[in-house]
């Protein structure tokens, strides 16, 4: 199978897990969110697996959830990702560090410049996922009265882009000609000043760092909606998709590479059209790993039961938009009248319900900590799910999530891959030596100044 | 001498050296603001040496100084301190780690996580440099027409203190109970939300990760009018000062420590009154090592000569307040009439001609590097100097800056520490595992919530 089209993988991580019972876990590391050598370790296997990226989610603001259940949620401390990504660049060498930044509560020069220093420290292993931060508690947190609204959100979040990708290529790539004879630093020919005025920003430049060794970071985006869709088909060299289930991928698939390829001259992030090979789909997919698929679903079972009742109850109710807590939590969703929320939501929550056979209480739990697309099987059936996605063209790999930690980490790099590079359709070696090179993408040019893309530095 | 008083030493860094000229240097590498090993080398070796932190300047915009001599300058790029001090974080044990940051264009928010997040990663070795940014080029980059006022971003500079305080006080010590069994992850008795409303700023709160290893990171502080004080007498634990000579030194050193103790009720930083001995105030001082003094100006005769003399020659007509670019650079400063530029800088720079008798370009050159104070000598001269200061109460110790990397900073570790070890002025080992505990500073109280303050975590 050599040659064949190859998976990326991603994982997406928080120092426990994206699980909220994950703490609880046998064999957890409650504390691992105050816990850097920890996190050393994860990456550090997560590089002997060749995993493309360490990605770090992002939230400017304590999650927007009712006391009662936030007090059970090991989400409230977390590093900051800069910081975080920064400290692990220095102890790994070929895993790519994605950091997520937002639009709306930042910027450009600050972006710009935290971006680049990574992208120098680590030889050229950033990405950039840009995000317009839905919590609307974060505009509490930066002097707003209330949040942007969603699609002008998007609409700073393109010229903000503009701006940071104008600001790396400030000084072209062979500026710095460090001629010790005659005293000349930089060529003064090479640095161009950004002098941008736009509709939400107005930055004069130049950055005071050299162009980072990738031309740009990747850039990563995860937006649904139609403005987000707009904005990854014209910027995002990475996608984190939200696909449930296979047919779900297929179509989102279809749609970011259809928009890709002939763009749609959408009014939020206009564009010109590219290669659909630029950009790689990735889903995110929770991922259990049993020595049989019976076990894999106990021990995801068990993990969900870790989850109090009362932190999943609401989420269940929001999802079918339906007040189900009077009922028997130990009993089975009864037959619910059609209601307000969102038709696709319910109906899959009621048919998840009954493919697992799953309680009140369990479908709450579910609910509350993680219910997107999973993969709970073995080795083996867990590389036939992806290779499926793979060649159906559902995804162009995956942003791993592991269930709890370590083990679902270690299971993944020890099990799921050496089955995945058997199969021919992941890497044995990295490719190349930036996070660009190994996701099989090209180093943009700079805007401003031709060079050869060679001569970096 | 054991038992005496104890110089605290911060390495001001620069990657390739503060000294303009340095990176023409024989053995320099001109590339160290893009070459990451480089600076964990010089920070390993700064702990080697017991160096209490290295501390990492900042700018938010390219210097402004004309093209032609900001082509010469290797300050045109450089790291971000955040993400070099954390890449650093990880490959240290030690030593403090003190990151610039502005409170002028930056969010509260934003400044408080990322310190928290270090001192978390790094086990309480963070310290913030509080700075308002007087590079009026800063403005443009962050949307603004022009600078805010000197006082006023002092006024907003206090209250951003304030609230990034108050954020790190977002939980108690012992707010993470941890418990495994119940599911409570974090006690909700002992969450705390701000809800800041100021002039400057409106912050909610709380912040999402927990108190800081130290309580607060270490707080500098480097302002020098009268504002300045204020805020350094209110709030600072370490103070860079800018002391050209002992006398001024200690002129400094008496006012400061004069309104920590007195308080003056300053309209800037009203404070009220604390232990002097709680600010440590440490002068930056360039310290040039020979085998004899001979040799030590000869280097630095040598380093100054690389500066050409366009970059020098505008800085040294601004310093005397009068145009000397139409004399013989070769020749002798001649009388100069009475002019508007400050009295005592231009008495300064005549004084420094004479006394090391420095032709116009040699001034020139030594003006537009470095024109502060310097100790430049042999191990035995530069001790004899450093301890002078520190039993006159000039400083408690220094902010060292190397004139040329690797050797200064290698002469400095390897001849002059030895030498200060020797007489009983500095440590043979780390007294502590935190910075604070290094610099003998108290962990602050969290002021929300009381607990013992052994507690942490
Ligand atoms: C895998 C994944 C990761 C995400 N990470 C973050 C994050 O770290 N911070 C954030 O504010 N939003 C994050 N989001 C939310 C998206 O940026 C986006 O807001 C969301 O998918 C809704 O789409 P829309 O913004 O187009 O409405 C993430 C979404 C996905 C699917
Ligand atoms: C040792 C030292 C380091 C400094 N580092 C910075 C810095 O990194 N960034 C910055 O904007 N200003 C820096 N400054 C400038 C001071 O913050 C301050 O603006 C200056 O001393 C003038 O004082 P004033 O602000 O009270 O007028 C530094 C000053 C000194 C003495």
């Amino acid at each position: 199978m050599s040659g064949s089209k190859q998976l990326k993988l991603g994982a997406f991580m928080r120092p426990v897990s994206i699980h909220t019972g994950a703490w609880r876990y046998p064999g957890a590391l409650p504390d691992a969110n105050f816990n850097f050598p920890a996190l050393k370790r994860f990456i550090q296997k997560l590089e002997q697996g060749k995993f493309d990226a360490f990605f770090m989610a992002d939230h400017l603001a304590v999650l927007n959830m009712p006391i009662n259940a936030l007090k059970r949620s090991h989400t409230v401390t977390s590093f900051e990702p800069f910081t975080l990504l920064s400290a692990l660049a220095s102890v790994t060498e070929h895993i790519g560090l994605v950091a997520t930044a937002s639009t709306t509560y930042d910027q450009p020069y600050h972006i710009a410049r935290r971006f680049a220093s990574l992208d120098h420290i680590s030889g050229g292993r950033a990405g950039w996922n840009i995000v317009t931060t839905a919590n609307p508690d974060a505009a509490l947190n930066f002097g707003l009265e209330e949040q942007i609204e969603h699609d002008e959100r998007y609409v700073r979040a393109r010229e903000f882009y503009e701006v940071v990708t104008g600001l790396w290529d400030s000084f072209a790539d062979d500026a710095f000609v460090r001629d010790v004879e005659s005293g000349i630093y930089f060529d003064p020919e090479k640095i161009h000043v950004l002098n941008h005025q736009g509709k939400h920003l107005s930055v004069r430049g130049p950055l005071n760092i050299a162009r980072p060794v990738q031309g740009w970071p990747v850039i990563v985006q995860a937006g649904a909606s139609e403005a987000g869709r707009q904005l990854a088909a014209a910027t995002a060299e990475v996608v984190f998709a939200s696909a449930g289930n296979l047919e779900m991928g297929k179509a989102f698939y279809a749609d970011i590479k259809g928009r890709v390829r002939s763009p749609s001259g959408g009014r939020f992030a206009p564009s010109l059209g590219r290669d659909p090979d630029s950009i790689k789909i990735l889903p995110g997919a929770l991922v259990v790993v049993g020595e049989t698929v019976a076990e894999a679903r106990a021990k995801r079972v068990h993990l969900d039961s870790l989850v109090h009742y009362e932190s999943g109850i609401a989420s269940l109710n929001s999802a079918l938009g339906y007040d189900v807590s009077h009922f028997d939590p130990d009993g089975y969703l009864p037959e619910i009248p059609p209601t307000n929320a969102g038709k696709t939501s319910r109906e899959r929550v009621i048919a998840m319900a009954q493919r697992e056979n799953l309680t009140i209480r369990q479908l709450a739990q579910r609910i509350g900590s993680y219910g997107g697309l999973a993969f709970v099987g073995t080795p083996q059936s867990i590389a036939d799910e992806m290779e499926q996605w793979l060649i159906e063209e559902g995804s162009d790999g995956f942003n791993i999530m592991f269930p709890f930690l370590p083990e679902g980490l270690n299971d993944f790099v020890d099990k799921v891959i050496p089955e995945l590079q058997r199969r021919g359709i992941f890497r044995q070696e990295y490719e190349g030596k930036t996070l660009r090179e190994n996701l099989g993408l090209t180093r943009p040019a700079n805007r401003f100044f031709q060079t050869a893309t060679t001569s970096v530095r």
